[in-house]
Protein backbone atom coordinates (compact mmCIF):
# COMPACT_ATOMS: atom_id res chain seq x y z
CA UNK A 1 0.00 0.00 0.00
CA UNK A 2 1.68 3.23 -0.83
CA UNK A 3 2.45 5.80 2.18
CA UNK A 4 1.22 8.94 3.12
CA UNK A 5 3.39 10.87 5.23
CA UNK A 6 2.97 13.55 7.92
CA UNK A 7 5.16 15.83 9.52
CA UNK A 8 5.00 17.62 12.41
CA UNK A 9 7.87 20.23 11.99
CA UNK A 10 8.78 22.67 14.91
CA UNK A 11 11.58 25.12 16.61
CA UNK A 12 10.12 23.92 19.60
CA UNK A 13 9.86 19.39 21.01
CA UNK A 14 7.22 19.11 18.40
CA UNK A 15 4.40 18.15 20.75
CA UNK A 16 2.22 21.19 20.17
CA UNK A 17 2.23 20.19 16.72
CA UNK A 18 1.57 16.68 17.29
CA UNK A 19 -0.97 17.40 19.72
CA UNK A 20 -2.63 19.80 17.69
CA UNK A 21 -2.27 17.62 14.55
CA UNK A 22 -3.41 14.80 16.05
CA UNK A 23 -6.82 16.19 17.36
CA UNK A 24 -7.49 16.84 12.85
CA UNK A 25 -6.42 13.49 11.87
CA UNK A 26 -8.59 11.87 14.32
CA UNK A 27 -11.41 12.76 12.14
CA UNK A 28 -10.38 11.08 9.28
CA UNK A 29 -10.13 7.40 8.47
CA UNK A 30 -6.85 7.50 7.04
CA UNK A 31 -3.74 6.71 9.01
CA UNK A 32 -0.55 8.25 7.28
CA UNK A 33 2.54 7.53 8.73
CA UNK A 34 4.06 10.35 11.37
CA UNK A 35 7.44 11.65 11.03
CA UNK A 36 8.16 14.15 14.03
CA UNK A 37 10.86 16.75 13.02
CA UNK A 38 11.43 19.03 16.48
CA UNK A 39 13.97 21.82 16.90
CA UNK A 40 14.31 23.26 13.42
CA UNK A 41 15.14 26.54 14.50
CA UNK A 42 17.87 27.94 11.71
CA UNK A 43 17.89 28.36 8.11
CA UNK A 44 19.90 25.31 7.37
CA UNK A 45 18.20 22.34 9.39
CA UNK A 46 14.34 24.23 7.72
CA UNK A 47 16.71 23.48 3.82
CA UNK A 48 17.25 20.24 4.90
CA UNK A 49 13.77 19.34 6.66
CA UNK A 50 12.01 20.90 3.45
CA UNK A 51 14.55 18.61 1.40
CA UNK A 52 13.20 15.38 2.74
CA UNK A 53 9.57 16.72 2.84
CA UNK A 54 10.42 17.11 -0.96
CA UNK A 55 11.95 13.96 -1.75
CA UNK A 56 8.97 11.95 0.44
CA UNK A 57 6.24 13.46 -1.01
CA UNK A 58 8.17 12.39 -4.47
CA UNK A 59 8.56 9.03 -3.53
CA UNK A 60 5.18 8.51 -2.16
CA UNK A 61 3.93 10.02 -5.32
CA UNK A 62 1.19 12.75 -2.92
CA UNK A 63 2.85 15.45 -1.18
CA UNK A 64 3.52 15.20 2.46
CA UNK A 65 0.94 16.77 4.79
CA UNK A 66 2.96 19.28 7.29
CA UNK A 67 1.99 20.35 10.63
CA UNK A 68 3.80 23.35 11.29
CA UNK A 69 4.66 25.29 15.37
CA UNK A 70 7.03 27.50 13.75
CA UNK A 71 7.56 30.59 15.98
CA UNK A 72 10.67 32.13 13.88
CA UNK A 73 9.34 34.09 11.14
CA UNK A 74 12.43 33.34 8.53
CA UNK A 75 12.30 29.73 8.95
CA UNK A 76 8.45 29.77 8.39
CA UNK A 77 9.26 31.59 5.67
CA UNK A 78 11.81 28.92 4.07
CA UNK A 79 9.28 26.42 4.77
CA UNK A 80 6.23 28.26 3.19
CA UNK A 81 8.21 28.90 -0.12
CA UNK A 82 10.40 26.00 -0.47
CA UNK A 83 8.43 22.56 0.95
CA UNK A 84 6.41 20.86 -2.06
CA UNK A 85 4.03 19.31 0.92
CA UNK A 86 1.16 20.95 2.13
CA UNK A 87 1.93 23.22 5.16
CA UNK A 88 -0.76 23.94 8.27
CA UNK A 89 0.41 26.53 9.78
CA UNK A 90 -1.15 26.40 13.67
CA UNK A 91 0.86 29.11 14.66
CA UNK A 92 -0.29 31.60 12.29
CA UNK A 93 -4.03 30.49 11.57
CA UNK A 94 -4.72 30.30 15.54
CA UNK A 95 -2.07 30.91 18.32
CA UNK A 96 -1.45 34.54 17.14
CA UNK A 97 -5.26 35.17 17.29
CA UNK A 98 -5.25 34.07 20.57
CA UNK A 99 -2.37 35.54 22.02
CA UNK A 100 -3.72 39.24 20.43
CA UNK A 101 -7.28 37.88 22.44
CA UNK A 102 -5.58 37.02 25.88
CA UNK A 103 -2.65 39.40 25.62
CA UNK A 104 -0.46 37.49 26.69
CA UNK A 105 2.78 35.02 24.56
CA UNK A 106 1.68 31.39 24.56
CA UNK A 107 3.95 28.96 26.04
CA UNK A 108 5.23 27.74 22.67
CA UNK A 109 6.35 31.49 22.11
CA UNK A 110 8.19 31.10 25.35
CA UNK A 111 10.31 28.26 24.24
CA UNK A 112 8.68 25.74 26.76
CA UNK A 113 6.16 24.08 28.49
CA UNK A 114 5.18 26.48 31.31
CA UNK A 115 6.07 23.95 35.13
CA UNK A 116 2.66 22.70 34.44
CA UNK A 117 4.20 19.64 36.91
CA UNK A 118 3.72 22.26 39.77
CA UNK A 119 0.80 23.62 39.49
CA UNK A 120 -2.31 23.08 41.65
CA UNK A 121 -4.11 21.79 38.78
CA UNK A 122 -1.52 19.43 37.38
CA UNK A 123 -1.29 17.91 41.74
CA UNK A 124 -5.27 17.62 41.39
CA UNK A 125 -5.02 15.51 38.17
CA UNK A 126 -2.25 13.16 40.14
CA UNK A 127 -4.64 13.23 42.86
CA UNK A 128 -7.20 12.13 40.60
CA UNK A 129 -5.55 9.34 39.21
CA UNK A 130 -4.32 7.69 41.98
CA UNK A 131 -8.00 8.09 43.72
CA UNK A 132 -9.29 6.63 40.37
CA UNK A 133 -6.89 3.47 40.29
CA UNK A 134 -7.12 3.13 44.03
CA UNK A 135 -10.90 2.73 43.36
CA UNK A 136 -11.19 0.45 40.33
CA UNK A 137 -13.47 -2.29 40.16
CA UNK A 138 -15.01 -1.40 43.57
CA UNK A 139 -12.04 -2.26 45.51
CA UNK A 140 -12.77 0.34 47.99
CA UNK A 141 -15.66 1.59 49.53
CA UNK A 142 -13.56 4.08 51.34
CA UNK A 143 -13.81 7.81 50.65
CA UNK A 144 -16.51 7.68 48.21
CA UNK A 145 -18.18 11.12 49.73
CA UNK A 146 -14.89 12.39 47.59
CA UNK A 147 -15.77 10.39 44.43
CA UNK A 148 -16.84 13.38 41.67
CA UNK A 149 -19.10 10.28 39.88
CA UNK A 150 -19.30 6.62 40.16
CA UNK A 151 -19.58 4.38 37.66
CA UNK A 152 -21.80 1.71 37.87
CA UNK A 153 -22.44 -1.40 35.34
CA UNK A 154 -21.74 -5.37 34.56
CA UNK A 155 -18.25 -6.26 34.54
CA UNK A 156 -16.93 -5.23 30.76
CA UNK A 157 -19.36 -2.58 29.94
CA UNK A 158 -16.26 -0.11 29.74
CA UNK A 159 -15.99 1.54 33.56
CA UNK A 160 -12.29 0.97 34.02
CA UNK A 161 -10.76 2.16 30.64
CA UNK A 162 -13.54 5.16 30.91
CA UNK A 163 -12.72 6.00 34.68
CA UNK A 164 -8.83 5.99 33.60
CA UNK A 165 -9.46 8.56 30.96
CA UNK A 166 -11.48 10.70 33.41
CA UNK A 167 -9.11 10.82 35.99
CA UNK A 168 -6.02 11.46 33.21
CA UNK A 169 -7.53 13.73 31.19
CA UNK A 170 -10.17 15.73 33.27
CA UNK A 171 -8.41 15.70 36.72
CA UNK A 172 -11.51 13.49 37.98
CA UNK A 173 -12.42 11.36 40.73
CA UNK A 174 -13.71 8.36 39.16
CA UNK A 175 -14.75 5.58 41.33
CA UNK A 176 -15.88 2.25 39.18
CA UNK A 177 -18.45 -0.09 40.70
CA UNK A 178 -19.26 -3.62 38.79
CA UNK A 179 -22.77 -4.58 39.10
CA UNK A 180 -23.00 -8.65 39.97
CA UNK A 181 -24.78 -11.68 40.24
CA UNK A 182 -25.51 -10.99 44.01
CA UNK A 183 -26.50 -7.74 43.74
CA UNK A 184 -28.90 -8.40 40.89
CA UNK A 185 -30.95 -11.18 43.35
CA UNK A 186 -30.63 -8.90 46.18
CA UNK A 187 -32.51 -6.51 43.36
CA UNK A 188 -30.67 -3.84 44.96
CA UNK A 189 -27.43 -1.75 44.09
CA UNK A 190 -24.27 -2.19 46.83
CA UNK A 191 -25.41 -0.70 50.10
CA UNK A 192 -22.02 1.49 49.72
CA UNK A 193 -23.40 3.47 47.23
CA UNK A 194 -26.85 3.96 48.54
CA UNK A 195 -26.06 7.68 49.58
CA UNK A 196 -24.32 8.65 46.68
CA UNK A 197 -26.47 7.36 44.03
CA UNK A 198 -26.96 11.30 42.20
CA UNK A 199 -22.95 10.63 41.67
CA UNK A 200 -23.60 7.17 40.10
CA UNK A 201 -23.63 7.29 36.53
CA UNK A 202 -24.41 3.88 35.12
CA UNK A 203 -22.69 2.17 31.74
CA UNK A 204 -24.75 -0.80 29.73
CA UNK A 205 -23.85 -2.45 26.24
CA UNK A 206 -25.05 -4.66 23.67
CA UNK A 207 -25.35 -8.02 25.58
CA UNK A 208 -24.01 -10.02 22.09
CA UNK A 209 -21.37 -7.59 22.00
CA UNK A 210 -20.40 -8.51 25.95
CA UNK A 211 -20.36 -11.84 24.91
CA UNK A 212 -18.04 -11.54 22.34
CA UNK A 213 -15.49 -9.05 24.92
CA UNK A 214 -15.86 -11.85 27.92
CA UNK A 215 -15.17 -14.78 25.51
CA UNK A 216 -11.76 -13.24 24.86
CA UNK A 217 -11.14 -13.46 28.26
CA UNK A 218 -12.70 -16.46 29.51
CA UNK A 219 -13.61 -18.71 27.05
CA UNK A 220 -16.68 -20.61 27.13
CA UNK A 221 -17.55 -20.22 30.62
CA UNK A 222 -20.91 -18.84 32.09
CA UNK A 223 -20.37 -15.42 32.47
CA UNK A 224 -19.31 -14.88 28.73
CA UNK A 225 -21.73 -17.31 28.07
CA UNK A 226 -24.74 -15.05 25.74
CA UNK A 227 -27.69 -16.00 27.94
CA UNK A 228 -25.85 -14.81 31.16
CA UNK A 229 -25.17 -11.65 29.49
CA UNK A 230 -28.57 -11.07 28.39
CA UNK A 231 -29.66 -11.50 32.04
CA UNK A 232 -26.94 -8.98 33.57
CA UNK A 233 -27.56 -6.37 31.19
CA UNK A 234 -31.55 -6.37 31.39
CA UNK A 235 -31.11 -6.75 35.15
CA UNK A 236 -28.56 -3.64 35.48
CA UNK A 237 -30.67 -1.58 33.53
CA UNK A 238 -33.87 -2.33 35.50
CA UNK A 239 -32.10 -1.80 38.26
CA UNK A 240 -30.59 1.65 37.16
CA UNK A 241 -33.80 2.52 35.88
CA UNK A 242 -35.11 1.90 39.72
CA UNK A 243 -32.90 3.74 41.44
CA UNK A 244 -33.20 6.57 38.81
CA UNK A 245 -29.32 6.41 37.62
CA UNK A 246 -29.03 7.91 34.05
CA UNK A 247 -26.73 5.48 31.71
CA UNK A 248 -25.60 5.22 28.24
CA UNK A 249 -24.60 2.28 25.99
CA UNK A 250 -20.85 1.59 25.65
CA UNK A 251 -21.49 -0.64 22.59
CA UNK A 252 -20.32 1.59 19.60
CA UNK A 253 -19.05 4.42 21.59
CA UNK A 254 -15.14 5.35 21.90
CA UNK A 255 -14.07 6.14 25.76
CA UNK A 256 -13.64 9.93 24.30
CA UNK A 257 -17.40 9.77 23.85
CA UNK A 258 -18.25 8.34 27.15
CA UNK A 259 -16.51 10.42 28.84
CA UNK A 260 -17.64 13.50 27.28
CA UNK A 261 -21.17 12.28 27.71
CA UNK A 262 -21.02 11.62 31.23
CA UNK A 263 -18.74 15.25 31.89
CA UNK A 264 -21.81 17.25 30.18
CA UNK A 265 -24.53 15.02 32.10
CA UNK A 266 -22.62 15.85 35.17
CA UNK A 267 -22.05 19.46 34.83
CA UNK A 268 -23.96 21.10 31.95
CA UNK A 269 -22.28 24.43 30.59
CA UNK A 270 -18.81 23.59 32.07
CA UNK A 271 -16.05 21.09 31.12
CA UNK A 272 -13.40 21.14 33.18
CA UNK A 273 -10.12 19.80 32.64
CA UNK B 1 -11.63 38.24 38.59
CA UNK B 2 -13.42 39.29 35.80
CA UNK B 3 -14.58 36.04 33.35
CA UNK B 4 -13.68 35.28 29.90
CA UNK B 5 -15.40 32.64 27.82
CA UNK B 6 -14.68 29.98 24.99
CA UNK B 7 -17.37 29.32 23.50
CA UNK B 8 -17.23 25.48 21.69
CA UNK B 9 -20.12 25.68 19.22
CA UNK B 10 -20.79 22.58 16.99
CA UNK B 11 -23.58 21.25 14.72
CA UNK B 12 -22.22 17.71 15.92
CA UNK B 13 -21.13 16.38 19.95
CA UNK B 14 -19.07 19.50 19.88
CA UNK B 15 -16.33 16.48 21.12
CA UNK B 16 -13.95 17.81 17.71
CA UNK B 17 -14.69 21.41 18.77
CA UNK B 18 -13.85 20.90 22.56
CA UNK B 19 -10.53 18.12 21.55
CA UNK B 20 -9.00 20.95 19.46
CA UNK B 21 -9.32 24.18 21.33
CA UNK B 22 -7.93 22.47 24.17
CA UNK B 23 -4.74 21.29 22.66
CA UNK B 24 -4.50 25.29 21.43
CA UNK B 25 -5.93 26.55 24.57
CA UNK B 26 -2.95 24.03 26.60
CA UNK B 27 -0.73 26.99 24.77
CA UNK B 28 -2.10 29.84 27.12
CA UNK B 29 -1.43 30.44 30.97
CA UNK B 30 -5.19 31.81 30.85
CA UNK B 31 -7.97 29.58 32.30
CA UNK B 32 -11.23 30.52 30.52
CA UNK B 33 -14.72 29.37 31.01
CA UNK B 34 -15.68 26.68 29.02
CA UNK B 35 -19.07 26.51 27.84
CA UNK B 36 -19.64 23.72 24.51
CA UNK B 37 -23.29 24.42 22.39
CA UNK B 38 -23.65 21.13 20.58
CA UNK B 39 -26.24 20.56 18.09
CA UNK B 40 -26.63 23.98 16.58
CA UNK B 41 -28.03 22.81 13.36
CA UNK B 42 -30.81 25.18 12.35
CA UNK B 43 -30.79 29.20 11.40
CA UNK B 44 -33.02 29.23 14.60
CA UNK B 45 -30.36 27.58 16.59
CA UNK B 46 -27.51 29.48 15.21
CA UNK B 47 -29.15 32.93 15.98
CA UNK B 48 -29.74 31.80 19.78
CA UNK B 49 -26.22 30.90 20.53
CA UNK B 50 -25.21 33.90 18.46
CA UNK B 51 -27.07 36.17 21.10
CA UNK B 52 -26.18 34.52 23.95
CA UNK B 53 -22.17 34.92 23.15
CA UNK B 54 -22.65 38.42 22.26
CA UNK B 55 -24.33 38.90 25.71
CA UNK B 56 -21.79 36.67 27.31
CA UNK B 57 -19.21 38.97 25.79
CA UNK B 58 -21.28 42.35 27.15
CA UNK B 59 -21.06 41.46 30.53
CA UNK B 60 -17.81 40.10 30.43
CA UNK B 61 -16.27 43.43 28.20
CA UNK B 62 -14.25 40.96 26.61
CA UNK B 63 -15.48 39.59 23.17
CA UNK B 64 -15.53 35.16 23.78
CA UNK B 65 -13.49 32.89 21.64
CA UNK B 66 -15.59 31.11 19.82
CA UNK B 67 -14.06 27.54 18.74
CA UNK B 68 -16.39 26.44 15.51
CA UNK B 69 -17.02 22.70 13.48
CA UNK B 70 -20.08 23.47 11.80
CA UNK B 71 -20.14 22.04 8.65
CA UNK B 72 -23.54 23.42 7.62
CA UNK B 73 -22.35 26.51 5.17
CA UNK B 74 -25.71 28.40 5.79
CA UNK B 75 -24.97 28.46 9.86
CA UNK B 76 -21.58 29.43 9.93
CA UNK B 77 -22.51 32.15 7.95
CA UNK B 78 -24.79 33.33 10.50
CA UNK B 79 -22.17 33.08 12.99
CA UNK B 80 -19.73 34.68 11.20
CA UNK B 81 -22.07 37.69 10.11
CA UNK B 82 -23.53 38.17 13.33
CA UNK B 83 -21.24 36.80 16.58
CA UNK B 84 -19.49 39.36 18.00
CA UNK B 85 -17.01 36.99 19.66
CA UNK B 86 -13.35 35.99 17.81
CA UNK B 87 -14.46 32.72 16.09
CA UNK B 88 -11.85 30.09 15.05
CA UNK B 89 -13.34 28.08 12.06
CA UNK B 90 -11.60 24.68 12.11
CA UNK B 91 -13.06 23.37 9.29
CA UNK B 92 -12.48 26.12 6.64
CA UNK B 93 -8.98 26.25 7.97
CA UNK B 94 -8.03 22.79 8.72
CA UNK B 95 -10.15 19.81 7.99
CA UNK B 96 -11.54 21.07 4.54
CA UNK B 97 -8.01 20.94 2.94
CA UNK B 98 -7.19 17.53 4.50
CA UNK B 99 -10.62 16.35 3.48
CA UNK B 100 -8.78 17.80 -0.73
CA UNK B 101 -5.65 15.86 0.61
CA UNK B 102 -6.48 12.73 1.50
CA UNK B 103 -10.01 12.71 -1.08
CA UNK B 104 -12.12 11.67 1.82
CA UNK B 105 -14.81 12.93 3.75
CA UNK B 106 -13.69 13.54 7.68
CA UNK B 107 -15.96 11.57 10.22
CA UNK B 108 -17.09 15.01 11.49
CA UNK B 109 -18.87 15.94 8.24
CA UNK B 110 -20.24 12.25 7.78
CA UNK B 111 -22.06 13.18 10.81
CA UNK B 112 -21.03 10.84 13.87
CA UNK B 113 -17.53 8.88 14.82
CA UNK B 114 -16.74 6.20 13.05
CA UNK B 115 -17.82 3.55 15.08
CA UNK B 116 -14.39 3.09 16.42
CA UNK B 117 -15.04 0.71 19.53
CA UNK B 118 -15.81 -2.34 16.87
CA UNK B 119 -11.85 -1.40 15.17
CA UNK B 120 -9.14 -3.27 16.11
CA UNK B 121 -6.51 -0.38 16.71
CA UNK B 122 -9.06 0.19 19.51
CA UNK B 123 -9.52 -3.30 20.74
CA UNK B 124 -5.26 -3.17 21.22
CA UNK B 125 -5.76 0.43 23.07
CA UNK B 126 -8.11 -1.62 25.74
CA UNK B 127 -5.85 -4.77 25.77
CA UNK B 128 -3.45 -2.06 26.36
CA UNK B 129 -5.13 -0.27 29.48
CA UNK B 130 -5.69 -4.07 30.88
CA UNK B 131 -1.97 -4.99 30.27
CA UNK B 132 -0.65 -1.51 32.20
CA UNK B 133 -3.21 -2.08 34.78
CA UNK B 134 -1.98 -5.29 35.52
CA UNK B 135 1.59 -4.65 35.97
CA UNK B 136 1.35 -1.54 37.72
CA UNK B 137 3.89 -1.05 40.34
CA UNK B 138 5.47 -4.81 39.81
CA UNK B 139 2.41 -6.44 40.37
CA UNK B 140 3.28 -9.63 38.03
CA UNK B 141 5.94 -10.19 36.38
CA UNK B 142 4.35 -12.54 33.51
CA UNK B 143 4.01 -11.33 30.15
CA UNK B 144 6.76 -9.04 30.64
CA UNK B 145 8.11 -10.56 26.90
CA UNK B 146 5.29 -8.84 25.02
CA UNK B 147 5.44 -4.98 27.35
CA UNK B 148 6.38 -2.40 24.46
CA UNK B 149 8.10 -0.50 27.48
CA UNK B 150 9.17 -0.91 31.17
CA UNK B 151 9.13 2.18 33.32
CA UNK B 152 11.27 1.86 36.10
CA UNK B 153 12.41 4.65 39.10
CA UNK B 154 11.38 5.11 42.16
CA UNK B 155 8.58 5.41 44.44
CA UNK B 156 6.45 8.37 43.14
CA UNK B 157 8.49 9.54 40.08
CA UNK B 158 5.86 9.40 38.07
CA UNK B 159 5.59 5.77 36.51
CA UNK B 160 1.74 4.97 37.18
CA UNK B 161 0.44 8.52 35.14
CA UNK B 162 2.97 7.62 32.92
CA UNK B 163 2.04 4.21 32.17
CA UNK B 164 -1.40 5.06 32.06
CA UNK B 165 -1.24 7.22 29.35
CA UNK B 166 0.63 5.54 27.36
CA UNK B 167 -1.42 3.13 27.52
CA UNK B 168 -4.95 5.22 26.59
CA UNK B 169 -3.72 7.98 24.23
CA UNK B 170 -0.85 5.76 22.26
CA UNK B 171 -2.25 1.83 22.56
CA UNK B 172 1.50 1.18 24.46
CA UNK B 173 1.51 -2.09 26.88
CA UNK B 174 3.40 -0.21 29.76
CA UNK B 175 4.53 -2.20 32.38
CA UNK B 176 6.07 -0.15 35.27
CA UNK B 177 8.71 -1.62 38.09
CA UNK B 178 9.82 0.60 41.46
CA UNK B 179 13.34 0.19 42.21
CA UNK B 180 13.37 -0.17 45.95
CA UNK B 181 15.67 -0.24 48.73
CA UNK B 182 16.59 -4.13 48.27
CA UNK B 183 17.29 -3.23 44.75
CA UNK B 184 19.88 -1.09 45.95
CA UNK B 185 21.92 -3.21 48.34
CA UNK B 186 21.70 -6.42 46.20
CA UNK B 187 22.89 -3.54 44.18
CA UNK B 188 20.95 -4.98 40.44
CA UNK B 189 17.86 -4.62 38.92
CA UNK B 190 14.81 -6.65 39.75
CA UNK B 191 16.07 -10.37 38.02
CA UNK B 192 12.61 -10.33 36.26
CA UNK B 193 13.37 -7.25 33.80
CA UNK B 194 17.11 -8.46 33.40
CA UNK B 195 16.12 -10.09 30.26
CA UNK B 196 14.47 -6.62 29.20
CA UNK B 197 17.02 -4.07 29.22
CA UNK B 198 16.34 -2.32 26.15
CA UNK B 199 12.48 -2.41 26.65
CA UNK B 200 13.23 -0.77 30.15
CA UNK B 201 13.24 3.44 30.67
CA UNK B 202 13.84 5.30 33.93
CA UNK B 203 12.21 8.16 35.06
CA UNK B 204 14.29 9.91 37.87
CA UNK B 205 13.31 12.88 40.14
CA UNK B 206 14.62 16.02 41.64
CA UNK B 207 15.26 14.96 45.72
CA UNK B 208 13.80 17.84 46.84
CA UNK B 209 10.32 17.41 44.76
CA UNK B 210 10.25 13.80 45.70
CA UNK B 211 10.47 14.07 49.43
CA UNK B 212 7.68 16.90 49.28
CA UNK B 213 5.39 14.57 47.24
CA UNK B 214 6.32 11.37 49.84
CA UNK B 215 5.49 13.90 52.50
CA UNK B 216 2.01 14.45 51.40
CA UNK B 217 1.37 10.67 51.27
CA UNK B 218 3.73 9.61 54.94
CA UNK B 219 4.10 13.03 56.57
CA UNK B 220 7.63 12.44 58.42
CA UNK B 221 7.97 8.58 57.83
CA UNK B 222 12.13 7.46 56.74
CA UNK B 223 10.66 6.99 53.71
CA UNK B 224 9.74 10.79 52.77
CA UNK B 225 12.80 11.95 54.58
CA UNK B 226 15.23 13.96 52.24
CA UNK B 227 18.24 12.07 53.21
CA UNK B 228 16.41 8.97 52.01
CA UNK B 229 15.61 10.44 48.69
CA UNK B 230 18.91 11.41 48.04
CA UNK B 231 20.39 8.20 48.38
CA UNK B 232 17.73 6.33 46.65
CA UNK B 233 17.83 8.59 43.77
CA UNK B 234 21.61 8.61 43.34
CA UNK B 235 21.13 4.67 43.40
CA UNK B 236 18.65 4.51 41.40
CA UNK B 237 20.72 6.99 38.66
CA UNK B 238 23.71 4.36 38.85
CA UNK B 239 21.92 1.66 38.80
CA UNK B 240 20.17 3.07 35.27
CA UNK B 241 23.64 4.21 34.53
CA UNK B 242 25.36 0.64 34.71
CA UNK B 243 23.08 -1.25 33.08
CA UNK B 244 22.89 1.17 30.25
CA UNK B 245 19.17 2.47 30.66
CA UNK B 246 17.93 5.71 29.08
CA UNK B 247 16.22 7.99 32.03
CA UNK B 248 15.13 11.64 31.90
CA UNK B 249 13.82 13.33 34.95
CA UNK B 250 10.04 14.12 36.00
CA UNK B 251 10.66 16.84 37.69
CA UNK B 252 9.02 19.67 35.56
CA UNK B 253 7.71 17.55 32.80
CA UNK B 254 4.25 17.31 32.52
CA UNK B 255 3.24 12.91 32.02
CA UNK B 256 2.42 14.17 27.82
CA UNK B 257 6.13 15.78 27.82
CA UNK B 258 7.30 12.30 29.25
CA UNK B 259 5.06 10.15 27.39
CA UNK B 260 6.39 11.52 24.05
CA UNK B 261 10.23 12.10 24.99
CA UNK B 262 9.55 7.92 25.54
CA UNK B 263 7.82 7.58 22.66
CA UNK B 264 10.32 9.27 20.86
CA UNK B 265 12.98 7.62 22.04
CA UNK B 266 11.46 3.68 21.55
CA UNK B 267 10.39 4.80 18.11
CA UNK B 268 12.68 7.45 16.35
CA UNK B 269 10.47 8.65 13.29
CA UNK B 270 7.48 7.41 13.91
CA UNK B 271 4.75 7.99 16.75
CA UNK B 272 2.00 5.42 17.02
CA UNK B 273 -1.28 6.57 18.55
Amino acid sequence: MPHRTVYFVSDGTGITAETFGNSILAQFPTKPRHVRRPFIDSAEKAYAVVREINETGEREGKRAIVFATLVDRDVLKIVRDHCLGRVLDMFGTFIEPLEEEFEVKSNHRVGRFSDVARSQEYHDRIEAINYSLAHDDGQSSKNLDIADVILVGVSRSGKTPTSLYLALQHGIKAANYPLIPEDFERGKLPASLAPYKRKCFGLTIDPERLCQIRNERRPGSKYADLMNCRYEVNEAEMMMKRDGIAWLSSTHKSIEEIATTILRDLRPDRLIY
